[in-house]
């Protein structure tokens, strides 16, 4: 086990029927910075053609996948192993969400400890005997009127919620404001400019020009105005202003 | 628009290509309670085969999802419109994650607004001027090496944060455990069985019983034993101590 994939939950697919789920977990995977993929005695053979075209790129999951005869020999090296399911099975073990699952899945990891989650087969699922080989349940908070969860997607919420629970989850970017803020000295400047020039053309009715001023600096002030937004503002009033100035004449 | 439907987001496929994409993304807002698809100009027509399988029994989702010409009729009746966008726009919106997304979501339902969220293309995403109908952008926190979400998996995350936001991020089972705590009593009674019996058979080395009894009581005590436990693991020491008696003469 390389040392970056002792560091994350290995993933374990558990006879595993269409070459396609597994591309597709592989992709999953990879959008969320996991690396580890087991399989165990995959249905219809490995390697196998469609899972590449499904993992979209990430072929070097698929690659590094590795083949296990049964669940036993799949686990044999981990501390720490879930069993996904969306049934329960009768098993005193604990229940986790995907999210405080990979939170405990952290704290082990932090300690040292190879952890590991089993996923069943496409159609049935895991069997009892090899939920009974995992220390834990995780299942998903679903719509119990429909809680058939795809393949790919049951590993796409489990690495989701992993990059997440790892501190990893920062986003890609984040919407940082390009201009700074504006002064306030700028925006006071921009408001005087505007009513000045709605006093110019008799905008407020009698004795409403205080409350009506006021009214629109609110609505300017929600606005969280960068530099650049009074810039933008001040130059389309301005031009309003001054093409009305020149059609006058 | 139902009821029901008025009071969660709304997905909206921009042209998207495969039916059974669209299948796979019904089935994910199935999993999490999600119920109104809307579908600008899908590329190949709809509705289409391959999407019904795809949904895997999804259906009623597909038989509702509404159609229309472009990104201006699919949003012209809500409030409040999410782009989830994998790269930066140069736009000045705010950007959320899946989860604080689908809280903001959650806290304008709440306030009587009807929310969408636009998904692009499969290859290619939204357009610029796409995007810019939207009040703010989803991005998801994926490992920047590998960024590309299958859209699918796109709309579960988006499906999953906004059941878990809405408070019905509830498991289908807990794995209460079916048999009470054991009373301290009963623990108690079952250590005194067994260190008797392992004192019967000379297990303690001279002046070592009150630390080795001491180690066992910890290991047992951190089963945290249900009734049924202490009677489980009563049964079997009693079985061995007594069968090695009838062993004996």
């Amino acid at each position: 086990m390389s040392q970056d994939a002792a560091r994350k939950p290995a993933i374990i697919l558990v006879e595993p029927q269409l070459a396609e789920n597994i591309g597709m977990v592989a992709r999953a995977m990879a959008n969320f910075g996991l690396s580890e993929l087991r399989l165990v005695a995959p249905r219809n053979g490995w390697p196998k053609k469609g899972a590449h075209s499904a993992a979209s790129g990430a072929t070097h999951i698929l690659e590094a996948a590795k083949l296990y005869p049964d669940v036993a020999a799949a686990v044999a090296d981990l501390h720490f192993v879930f069993a996904t399911t969306a049934r329960e099975r009768g098993q005193l073990k604990r229940v986790f969400g995907p999210d405080d699952g990979m939170r405990e899945a952290g704290a082990r990891i932090a300690d040292d400890q190879a952890v590991g989650v089993l996923f069943g087969r496409e159609r049935t699922g895991l069997e009892n005997d090899e939920v009974s080989l995992a220390d834990a349940i995780i299942t998903f908070p679903v719509d119990p009127r429909f809680s058939s969860v795809n393949l790919a997607q049951a590993v796409l919420l489990i690495s989701y919620e992993w990059h997440k629970s790892a501190g990893a989850g920062a986003l890609p970017f984040t919407g940082e404001r390009r201009s700074p803020p504006a002064t306030r000295d700028k925006v006071i400047a921009f408001f005087e400019y505007v009513e000045a020039e709605l006093e110019a053309v008799n905008y407020y009715p009698k004795d409403k020009q205080p409350i009506m001023a006021r009214n629109m600096r609110d609505i300017f002030h929600r606005l969280q105005m960068t530099e650049q937004d009074v810039r933008t503002l001040w130059g389309a009033m301005r031009a309003l202003a001054e093409g009305r100035r020149l059609r006058k004449p």
